[in-house]
């Protein structure tokens, strides 16, 4: 882990409170379409669902953005990127978890990153069909709903318990590392997308993990876990940032997310 | 599926207010358990976890069902059988899907069933952390949160979504006929556990199926599913009833459901 000195600390904490607007008005937009029989869900080039709420939850944030910080880059699951460049750099993901978004299931969030030189300093993974919303930021405790929390400690690998989002993402490639790792801890459940890596920086499970990620779908996820006391790597062990493999491994502790890795790599 | 008009339809709907209320005091047992730290978590002789939450939302519903109908039967999933002669019998599962619980997901539920000859005739899937509650019961239409729920028609199997608890419960008996339905539909989804039995009846999914599944785990959401419109049975298309093979399989429509079985059964 790079020190935190180098950093706009008071820069980037300043931002908070419009990375909640943000929050905020996804909320607002997502919430306005979700369980909505009228809802049509249409699939994208990579065969990923994508609905008109994708598209104004992105849009909302967007617009804030261009209001406040027309100088920042953006890197946006629907709309792409621009600016990029620039050391200040918001990736948004306007739904994560869409398949648990149309078919009702309220464990899907929108996730918020500010990056700074590639590095994620802010996260905001807000669940509003679960109402939660936890927060992380450089210099500062991660919050779930305003409560300081802080990840666990399971004591060994054997007691941990893993989430991933399904096994159907995995490939030929990943799969026997991950069944390695499965094999060595307590239970392994699927499905949560998020919510998950809400759940290790809240100290309810241990692990979790999923293999070809993009930067929107885990960058804000980085400050929450950091933040909450977890690590958070790509599968080689190297800081999750906007460069990384995008094979994304969280764990509460330092030990246990060695651990993870060592099994990842074994299998 | 046989006609209601042999059932005492008067004399189970007058016990919803009374399956209300052991809604109500597993609520009240369960949330005061939920994402607490000092939550131990055992393991009983079949692997599965269970949790003092259990235990005392169990013994909160019969302490209700000893004092108002103590001629009723009651089969519980903590504390065992007993009265299973007798014509109306109590179906009691106080967490549905405790390792949903213990790691602090919302997916998880309680589940009551009440059951004349055998045969499910009112059931409440209340999933107190999500802030969901399905009533079925016979001759009336189930509803969510007290307000009329539908299934849905996709069409056809190919635009349907399909849920189950986890791929690691299929054995390899089951588990080719499970890929090969698994191919027809449009996704298949982990992890609702009950809660994706509430989401056939509310019209937000098609399919929800769970092989090796017991009496408490299945018998409160057959009237939950049939009053909204769809259909419930044993993968050999045998009425879900006490005495069924226990692999569930439930659809919104018959077609979707004939479909689904037809699938299962040539893998």
């Amino acid at each position: 882990m790079s020190t935190v000195t180098d950093l706009p600390t008071a820069e980037i904490q300043a931002l908070l409170p419009l990375a909640t607007r943000l929050a905020d008005a996804a909320r607002e937009a997502t919430m306005a379409h979700f369980r909505s029989p009228a809802l049509a869900v249409e699939t994208k080039g990579d065969l990923s669902p994508v609905t008109v709420a994708d598209r104004a939850s992105e849009a909302a944030m967007r617009a804030l953005l261009a209001e406040h910080c027309p100088d920042h880059g953006i890197l946006g699951e629907e709309e792409g990127a621009s600016g990029l460049d620039r050391d200040f750099v918001w990736v948004l993901d306007p739904i994560d978890g869409t398949r648990s978004y149309v078919t009702g299931s309220p464990l899907w969030g929108t996730l918020i990153a500010l990056s700074w030189r590639g590095r994620p300093v802010l996260g905001v993974l807000d669940t509003p069909a679960a109402g939660e919303r936890w927060i992380g930021c450089v210099g500062q405790p991660t919050t779930r709903n305003g409560t300081p929390c802080r990840t666990r400690d399971p004591g060994d690998l054997s007691r941990a318990l893993l989430y991933t989002s399904t096994p159907d993402l995995f490939t030929d490639v990943d799969r026997p590392g991950f069944e390695a790792l499965s094999a060595r801890v307590a239970d392994r459940r699927f499905c949560a997308d998020c919510f998950a890596y809400g759940m290790v920086a809240s100290g309810w499970v241990d692990i979790a993990l999923d293999p070809g990620m993009k930067p929107y779908d885990y960058m804000a996820l980085v400050p929450v876990i950091e933040g909450a006391g977890g690590v958070v790597t790509d599968s080689t062990g190297a800081p999750a940032s906007l460069t990384c493999n995008g094979w994304i491994v969280s764990a509460g502790t330092p030990a246990i997310h060695a651990a993870a890795l060592e099994a990842l790599a074994g299998g």
